[in-house]
Order: structure tokens, then sequence, then C-alpha cells
């Protein structure tokens, strides 16, 4: 049975469900970060999912592309990383890097400890991608 | 017209063309690392290609991972990365890794300078990607 891994509750908030994945918030607001996790037990790499969920994935990191944009400042380039080296579990980051961001231009993942959001930020930010992904 | 950033030509080497994708090895011998680059004109982003190249990328991206599994000891995690902070022209690399190589669990994006493959070494990765990749 699907079960999410216990890391991501540590880092992130839950947005919602979409068909294939679930999207968290990932807990940093130095940059615009959304994560989907697809609900298939036991996958770990991109070729674990069928065509079908594929190619779901690959809409779903689309739209939770443009649900990334509305989180903050204008985007200058999306970063889409599936890595799972910490955490196994089949996980897509998309992140909204801008030029002069603390990571720039280099990868986001390892770079520097999180910085979470306030409270009222927080809320924000899930309001804002929850609207955008028609959750 | 289509031209690759001569960004691309100073870092890898040619392994030839799929569908839609051309396919590069990355010079840097401590990693199994292939890169596509969508032959598609001015794309920045996934979501500036059409959802019919999309489905090709991502079979493409499958496709890729299986040579990158070939040349060398056995990966623990494939990373896939679609980022194009420095070179913006659009570009997926899929890099495999294993526990302990010099960047684990890290990312390898801007960790450490690469270590090219010596002549013998480059011509058996290239000869090895282009067969698992039917080219």
């Amino acid at each position: 049975m699907y079960q999410i891994d216990p890391a991501f509750l540590r880092t992130s908030h839950a947005v919602g469900d979409l068909a294939l994945s679930h999207v968290r918030l990932h807990d940093d607001a130095r940059y615009p970060w959304l994560v989907l996790i697809p609900r298939v037990t036991a996958a770990r790499e991109l070729e674990d999912l069928s065509r079908t969920d594929l190619a779901t994935l690959t809409d779903e990191i689309l739209l939770v592309g443009r649900a990334v944009r509305t989180l903050g400042t204008p985007v200058d380039k999306l970063n889409v990383g599936a890595l799972g080296n910490v955490t196994p579990q089949l996980h897509v980051h998309v992140v909204g890097r801008r030029q002069g961001d603390p990571a720039w231009p280099g990868p986001v993942w390892g770079h520097s400890d999180a910085e979470p959001y306030s409270d009222a930020a927080l809320l924000k930010a899930l309001t804002r991608a929850a609207a955008t992904l028609g959750l």
C-alpha cells in the first residue's frame, strides 16, 4: 500500500492530491518549491511507473510548474529534478529559480539550511498553490 | 533553426540523435552521465515542448537511463534533472549515482571539477551508450 516517507512530512506541507501525485510545498520560504510524489507503491525510479502514469506525471509536472510561478516574484528558470539519493521514494522537485537567489546558479538541493515559512506566508503559499492546481 | 549551445561542446561528447533529442556523454569519468538536448528551436522549459514531444522526451529519458546503467558499475539511483540555470537551452541530465561517489548524496551539478575520460575509456563509453540507444 502506498505510504509517504516520513522524511517528507518533516520538510514540507501537504497541498493536496492530483490524479497521480500527492503535492507538497517544500518548507523553504527562499524558493517557490513544490514536490510531486506519485502515489504508486514502491516506486523509486521513473521507469517504475506505467506508461499511463508517466504521461500523467508529465502533465502534473507542467501544472505544478504553473503553480510554482504563482508563489512569488517572477521565476527566471524552473528546475525540475528527480533525485532521491537521500529519500528514495519516487518524487519530483519543481523549483522556481531567480538570478541571485541563495543557491544561484547552482542546484538548491543540499545547498544550505531551509528557512521555514512564517505561519501567514505558509497559509498564503498553500492557498495559491492549491488554487492553481484546482484543489 | 535548432542550434546546440557551444557550452555543451566544451563539456561533453556527441553520442548521436534519437527521434527528438541529441544525446551527449558528459565528460566526467566519475559518473555515468548522459544529457538529452531536444532538437527544438528556442526551447528552455519543458512547457515549451508540444505534448507529442514531451511524450517522446519521456520515452527517451527512460531509454537513456538504461544506457547510463551500462556505462559502469551498478547504479544505486538515477538522478534526472532539467535545470538550465547556467545553460538555458532545454536539456535533461540523466546521471547514475552510486553510494560513496564524490558528490553522494548531494547533487552532481556544481559539486566539483569534472575528471575527463581517457581516450580509451571515452571510446568505450560512447560505444556502449550508442549500442544501448540503438545508434
